[in-house]
């Protein structure tokens, strides 16, 4: 194929659309809207509206001349052959949503890989090797509490047992072994790299952030996803009545707590970078009672390692200033860090990016309508790149908002997003011939 | 009487001291050391064991030649006849403890009450005009939710009505009501200053605090109660995923939060006054989800009225500020207020005050060991106030630490206390006459 060729194939954008919200009538959420579509998902993961989503995509991708191989954690891969044998060349993504998400985070991705079988097979094109598409299971973690679970395994770099063993959240006894079992989807093929090697892992998906948006661009070209730190900070003080403790004989946990948010906030932005806190606890909670004892989660992230190191050390120092009584000019303070998860930064294969960007170029016929970016959340990419090449393609969602009934990209990005994911596959697989 | 005779009239401490223990012996608490007497209260008003507590009270101030009444909210006065009829001057305090109470809170003042009749039988004082003791029900509001409920009721601030149908916390059916009329102390004259007239209120207190201890201090001559108003303040910005929403695209509710709380500090600082947050909630609660909606409470106390008012003024102004996105350099957010407690600035009576002083004098032996003070917390005094003349003395409890099983104050400070609460009566008593 040349550069005219790819551009002959377009995506059916009529066809993409319809056939993800027909998909959505398997979990559908909230209302947001009065349209039909205007509601978000709820199709946790392995439960029986997810299992509904992946009958359709087997019998659909089967009807399209696709081999389906299910692995030991319910991963679909649908392989159309190509030339020769060989891994395949695949686009990936995932059709469980969170218990209030929306109709495009994750699911986009699965149906551009489907739509991209159809528009091969019209135009009768023969690929060097096989492609594919993949669901991966469980990415949201919402259901069963590790994200990107089955890619993990796959990469093996989550034990397959630990991940059998996820118990659902919210008090149920349901594994991801019973649930895979329950709903028919306990493959036989090894959940491995090794026994379903990829050639390289293409993920389209949306941006979940506001700046392709606000930059009035079209498509991300993604280089990595960002390196986080996840920590539980815990500040000790003293219980005291709110009337009759003087700031100089107070040790406020909670007046400290939030110095110290501030102040990584601070310390965040002049490094470039993101700090988050999400959660925050606090005892014995009383609206005359100083508390003695804050607990927050700490989210810090940036591209690059080196940088969330220097920020947690400043922070450490920045904290420990904070806890002294020449500070606070009431008692001292105590602080204990707890690291909850470290997640280095990813950077994706050049091939890949190169892939995605040329086909960004041939698609919008601009060079300026695509930008490069890291991404901020984690996607099943990031354990596929550590075993193939990898990259994402990133398109906009209106108001950066994902995870969110009213999660929404129009159809025109949905379709542009689709034909540089299908345009990447193909040149990628191009390359292999070189 | 002379000052010579109010110096012969002590204290016997011992007996003072075996009589509180002696009835910690119902609603005995939490241990925190080995000695008999090292445990804490947890005497819920209108309990059984505050039912045992108040016969001990009932049986004992009959003995030492006390008519008893008991009012419709089961307030207790005893009195001690004098020369002459007219209202009595009294001291009182609570028998009620916090669930997780000391040994000192409220108990000390009555039993001081009581310590008071003992020492006069034992002289043969005869008093210008009655001497009584009172014990105040629910002073706490720890198990029927409003806080010195009953002398509120007396003052005709709170209606009786308001207050018998006050449910205990925790979900229980009983009632004020219901409670008084199964331990048998309903009683039938009116709770009211109009049927119970007093023409002093004096209270010994733990100070609740650190400054007696901390500046070696053995009395403080309480000249009022602290004003303070509590308020709770939304926060109202925009869940956002805290990987891939850049600073510039957040409406970050807790970091903004966390900005008001600081502020408030500063600004109740800047006037010698208090701030403080004991409760904060936020939504929806995850790692890494930016907050879109932060609630916390806001407790801010002053001597004056008018520092109150000045500083949520400047407040509501501060907080305004922090929302817009010049400060934020992020999206706007939106904050509301809700007052939920107005407390003016209650100011003790000269003449008791007076009273106090010149006793704390007496007892000490110098004008160097009390300090005047303004209580930071509530009392039943406050109310008490509102209708004949009153004040309070505080005596140091260690570390200033109360609501605690840890709750103490040397048996020498209990002491002094008590004896500078009943030469106040006597001193009180005297001026009636001329």
């Amino acid at each position: 194929m040349d550069e005219q060729a790819f551009r002959c194939l377009k995506v059916n954008q009529t066809r993409l659309m319809k056939d993800l919200h027909y998909t959505c009538q398997w979990g559908t959420g909230k209302r947001w809207g009065f349209m039909a579509t205007e509601t978000g998902m709820s199709r946790l993961s392995l439960s029986d509206t997810d299992k509904l989503a992946r009958d359709w995509f087997v019998e659909t991708t089967k009807s399209l001349g696709c081999s389906v191989t299910v692995d030991a954690m319910g991963n679909i891969f649908a392989i159309r052959p190509g030339r020769e044998d060989g891994p395949p060349t695949c686009a990936g993504s995932h059709l469980d949503t969170q218990p209030s998400g929306g109709r495009y985070d994750g699911i986009l991705g699965v149906h551009a890989g489907v739509e991209m079988m159809k528009v091969l097979n019209e135009h009768h094109v023969e690929t060097a090797f096989p492609v594919g598409v993949v669901n991966w299971t469980n990415e949201e973690g919402a259901r069963f509490p590790i994200s990107m679970v089955s890619s993990g395994v796959w990469a093996e770099e989550i034990a397959l047992e630990t991940a059998h063993n996820l118990q659902e959240v919210g008090g149920g006894s349901a594994t991801m072994k019973s649930e895979l079992e329950k709903i028919g989807y306990l493959g036989t093929t090894p959940a491995s790299y090794k026994s379903m090697p990829l050639a390289a892992h293409f993920e389209l998906h949306i941006e979940q952030g506001p700046l392709l948006e606000a930059e009035k661009k079209k498509i991300g070209i993604v280089k990595g996803v960002q390196a986080y730190r996840w920590y539980t900070i815990e500040v000790l003080g003293r219980d005291a009545h709110t009337g009759t403790t003087p700031f100089s004989a107070r040790a406020d946990a909670m007046l400290a707590a939030c110095r110290m948010i501030s102040v990584s906030h601070d310390v965040a932005a002049k490094h470039s970078a993101l700090a988050s806190t999400g959660i925050l606890t606090l005892s014995p909670g009383s609206v005359n009672t100083v508390p003695g004892n804050v607990k927050f989660s700490l989210d810090i992230r940036s591209p690059q390692d080196a940088t969330v190191e220097a920020i947690e050390a400043e922070l450490k120092q920045e904290f420990s200033r904070l806890m002294s009584n020449e500070v606070t000019k009431g008692l001292d303070l105590a602080v204990t860090w707890k690291t909850d998860s470290i997640s280095p930064a990813t950077h994706f294969h050049g091939d890949c990016i190169a892939a995605v960007r040329a086909s960004a170029e041939s698609v919008t016929g601009s060079s300026s309508l695509a930008r490069e970016m890291v991404s901020g959340a984690g996607h099943d990419s990031v354990y596929a790149s550590r075993r193939c090449p990898t990259s994402m393609i990133f398109v906009p969602c209106r108001n950066g908002v994902s995870h969110n009934p009213e999660e929404f990209t129009t159809a025109e990005d949905c379709r542009i997003g689709a034909e540089v994911l299908m345009q990447s596959v193909l040149r990628y697989d191009k390359s292999r011939c070189q």
